[in-house]
């Protein structure tokens, strides 16, 4: 049953547990076998893949079975439907026009005395790709990673994948893979994945970025790779945030709070309202909704142990305890959506009014849909195009115009005791003089 | 004495050893005492922070005195000289007019069917930055986090620095932090303080995003807290390389080695040339600067560990094992700098010709020098406006949009196993039907 809080004490109390749900000191212990894992894989490349790959997800495969080959990723188009095979078209469509928008430009500019700055972006020469597997299948994770990458005009991307019992990826996976521009498929999942990317085996090549969301030990083995390259984020349970007003049907809430509910145990979903009667409505919906869930036992608990209403005095009240939570989804259920706009600080992605269900941007709106949770909303933004990017900053001064700041770089290299600073402009402008 | 190699297998094995000359297993067991430090202060907050800096930095503060008053912050600007401080507001004001260029901007678009797409970029509501202290002064270090986090429109940015054995700030650090817009300083450093600003305590507020470089032990904390707070980057020990050609003066040339290896004994400082008798010129003249040079034994440690001149056939091998590299700081001492510009793809900053030392950039040229170092350069960017801002996805749609892609969306959510994805469209758009 979803619990109804009115006092506003204990929603802020509920709400900071509810936020801080995934910061738990036991991921310490699993630390050290995430670091086993990394330093094998550093040091024995394929060997140990196929060891830990063999220990912990219970698979036998050889090195030449690592790779998805041609002819299966030939066959997955004829192992998806039509119907299926066009939304994950009409998706990848949606999703590369958003993201072809705004793509970072290089700019540079022309002062005085011939002085030049400016900014270089490039993209990075390589970039994994994580997509969770086994049992599940998201083509829609590989779209919204592949396709930024794309954009951003990596010259080679590769993606690993756990493969189900059988030795197989999902086809619709390979299918969404292909449609993004992903041909370089590697069969592998788990912290040993993150560490091949990483490092680099005799199959797999080194990356510069990794994204991509997985579960605990691919988390941690990215937070311990990031410095070697670059990651997206540290992703955790999914979350959905809705402040609805007496303009919103308890229907549709219910079905979007079960909606994020029904992705994993740990996943958040929260309705602040300040209708009494609404409230209890979505109370009882979730409970019918839930009735008859081919995965009513995972979305249960959910919602028992991280599901919330809260009956709130004012939107300006929502708005507040939402951005204490920072959600990564954000619902904005209301007349007028727009308006409470202006008062949200912190939120992954905003979905306002009664058509715009959080579904529509996990698969085809365009925006990405991975996004920071755990209250990274106040610091951390979307993947994008920007992940598989860098930039240089440019600088060329003439002789006039290092002149002209050669003796403030002096005073300012002498005050931080750098005296070959100060050389490096002293000896360039003494000539000019 | 600065080496030279000429085999391009031994250079190539050289720079990797010297790229990576931070990636020691032996900081693993630094993490045991860092992890200690970050769960006291996230317990014991004050009081923990006292204790640290007793037992690492050997000062005995009381609560009441971390904070830096207001009257040390007026005395700061009657300790510098004018001079310096000229210097401090020139450096501060081309800082911010290179950083409020093109700061991201909110966006919407209009689509078919009353969609709406757009990003809204926000700033963090806190910040908080380290300055390395101790003994060393670095004003260029307040000036570049700072500004643009005050460029950002950051409502607070609180900033950390060790103080100096008769635990006072180095008052250029005082007059450069007011410059940029700071006013909240707090005197403790260390783990401790990136410890206090993530998880805050009685005194320290806590913050969103951490920024600035420090030491291991700093480093180490910073990489701990991401995910808690977002951080910069892990900084490592400073770089350059510089590429030359027979128009570049071995003075100079010199004088820009010496100044990157002045900053620590793990600095290091690579010259790529093909011309031998450059590389013979520059190999001595770098012993005459250093014969009186004040920070001798540190500079001619670095030179000795990580310093290096590579004799290469042609420039394009040059930007080759530049690109390898990724150096933080990249100098293109050569004619045509803006032609070799095509074939670096990897670079935190770019100083193109012989009036354009390092140390422009790292003072007042405009662009940040905070940048990637030890190769991370191939997947990040120099710190900037954006490390202190997120954006938001904003979507809105119709009920006629959401009508025109339910069945892909349903679809989709049936292939991932998600029936209440399925159904918080299929609901909605039954009852328009």
């Amino acid at each position: 049953m979803l619990r109804i809080i009115t006092q506003q004490a204990e929603a802020q109390i509920e709400l900071r547990r509810i936020r801080d749900r995934t910061s738990q000191d036991h991921v310490i212990h699993k630390e050290a076998t995430v670091r086993e894992v990394l330093q094998a894989i550093k040091r024995q490349g394929d060997k140990a893949l196929l060891h830990y790959t063999e220990e912990f997800d219970h698979q036998t495969l050889s090195i030449d079975g690592l790779r998805v080959s041609g002819s299966e990723l030939d066959a997955a188009y004829q192992q998806v439907s039509k119907e299926l095979l066009d939304a994950i078209q009409l998706a990848a469509q949606q999703i590369e026009a958003f993201h072809r928008q705004r793509v970072p430009k290089s700019w540079v500019q022309f002062g005085d005395d011939e002085i030049v700055l400016g900014k270089r972006y490039t993209p990075v020469d390589r970039a994994g790709i994580y997509v969770p597997g086994g049992r599940a299948s998201y083509p829609s994770t590989v779209l919204m990673n592949a396709i930024p990458a794309k954009v951003a005009k990596v010259p080679q991307v590769v993606m690993v994948t756990p493969p189900g019992s059988d030795k197989t990826i999902n086809p619709a996976v390979l299918v969404a893979a292909q449609e993004a521009g992903v041909q370089e498929i590697y069969r592998v999942g788990g912290a040993q994945a993150i560490a091949a990317l990483a490092y680099g085996t005799e199959t797999i090549p080194k990356v510069d970025v990794i994204t991509g969301p997985g579960n605990i030990y691919v988390t941690l083995a990215k937070k311990l790779v990031y410095g070697t390259v670059g990651i997206d984020s540290l992703a955790g349970p999914s979350e959905v945030l809705i402040i609805a007003d007496t303009a919103a049907n308890p229907v549709y809430i219910a079905a979007d709070l079960l909606a994020q509910a029904e992705h994993d145990p740990m996943a958040a979903s929260i309705l602040l309202t300040s209708e009494a009667q609404l409230a209890k409505q979505v109370q009882e919906e979730v409970e019918r909704q839930l009735k008859d869930h081919p995965r009513r036992l995972l979305t249960e608990k959910a919602i028992a142990h991280f599901g919330l209403i809260v009956l709130v005095d004012s939107l300006d009240e929502a708005a507040e305890l939402s951005n204490e939570f920072a959600p990564e989804h954000l619902e904005l259920e209301i007349a007028e959506p727009w308006d409470l706009l202006e008062k949200i600080r912190h939120a992954g992605a905003i979905f306002l009014g009664h058509s715009t269900p959080e579904a529509v941007g996990d698969y085809l709106a365009g925006p990405n849909h991975t996004l920071p949770t755990s209250g990274a909303a106040r610091y951390a933004s979307a993947l994008g195009v920007e992940t598989f990017m860098k930039h240089s900053s440019l600088i060329q001064y003439s002789s006039t115009a290092l002149n002209k700041v050669s003796s403030a770089i002096q005073a300012l290299a002498e005050a931080e005791g750098l005296p070959s600073h100060a050389d490096s402009v002293r000896l360039r402008t003494q000539e000019e003089l």
